[in-house]
């Protein structure tokens, strides 16, 4: 899999690439992030990528021209499966879109900066809108980097046994169970005494019913999704 | 404001803290982010903060000791307004949220790895359990560097007049309306002729009418939020 991600401040995905998981799947040629300064496809020498917004008011917009210059010559490599833009009032990113994506084999995630990219870009270019969440950040570089790490996890032998994702929380509508580790005793509060007793069968009951209970206190809607 | 953030990557958190808004806010004194190596406060001479999970099943869990100590250590130098644990089953972050957490005045983060924390810390020590969407990450690095963003630029004094908070996604429960930029004409397609028109009073309405529009097609739900 290939994302390509444009943005107006590269550096600041660099240190979430070069670490963890992503470092593994990179390694791995499971998955390869390149990471475009819009910049290079900047209006004039200046590296002008932005300009006021229409009608007046606070914030830079992101302008077409560099924006359709970067998406045509990148696309002139690969036949992206998505142009993604990242912004608050996209479709809310779950972990269905992100198995969804993982199936891909290229995609494009713009990052949107200031007041936000001009409106026909939206319109005429991009094929999928995501919101991380109903916050308001300073660029879509961090959505961007939460998209590619929730996706990359996903890529078959990106993860291994260890940290397979089969039962992490939202695979299967279920939050996931608590858990435990040594010292069984920490001062003085102790491991539930299930998870010592060494019965297989018991303790993944135990899971299920901690799982389902904590969804029904913490995240009842989820029970009722597709 | 003061934000300590605990966690076994901190090398991933260096790029997203040294640009764009974290990186003002550092500069002008608003925010002050520490990052901590819980290794410091490992169990033994090889790093360890981690060990298997009681009951079995695969991925390794945060223990108790070295997030104590790394807790109890850290609160000696400052007394902790919240101390947050990311993690997918936490309460949905979202505005209001920053709204409220922009307030106070020293946070702990701690941030997952692996297969999670045990349970005794959640239950113990950790005030506030906060999720930033649906989906599983590899860690909780990049919750806490969007948590850190939100809020941050919510600060007083952070962001400049051009890219105040005010006319944001979600702070009045509305979507932002679309947004452009020159040229009036690009390719085939034109700016909507009202924000071409100079007319301040009938822009604002235009605004307002689209924002409720856009908010009604994509986010009913957001207009049911207190």
């Amino acid at each position: 899999m290939k994302i390509d991600i444009l943005t107006v401040l590269p550096e600041l995905l660099e240190s979430p690439f070069a670490h963890s998981i992503l470092k593994r799947a990179k390694e791995k040629n499971l998955l390869e992030v390149n990471v475009h300064n819009l910049r290079k496809w900047a209006v004039n020498e200046y590296g002008q990528v932005d300009d006021y917004q229409y009608g007046g008011g606070a914030g830079m917009v992101m302008m077409c021209e560099p924006l359709v210059n970067a998406i045509e010559s990148l696309s002139k490599e690969k036949k992206f499966d998505e142009i993604i833009f990242m912004t608050p009032d996209g479709v809310q990113f779950n972990q269905k879109t992100a198995n969804q994506l993982s199936l891909k084999e290229n995609l494009l995630i713009i990052c949107g900066h200031y007041k936000g990219i001009d409106e026909r870009i939206r319109e005429h270019f991009v094929t999928k809108e995501i919101s991380v969440g109903d916050y308001v950040l300073s660029g879509g570089e961090l959505p961007a980097a939460i998209v590619v790490d929730a996706i990359g996890r996903l890529i078959p032998g990106v993860l291994n046994d260890e940290t397979s994702a089969l039962f992490d929380s939202f695979q299967d509508n279920l939050l996931a169970p608590p858990v435990y580790t040594r010292p069984a005793e920490f001062r003085e509060w102790k491991v539930p005494d299930i998870l010592l007793s060494g019965d297989p069968k018991k303790i993944d009951e135990w899971r299920l019913e901690q799982s389902v209970q904590r969804t029904k206190n913490r995240r009842p809607d989820l029970a009722n999704d597709d």
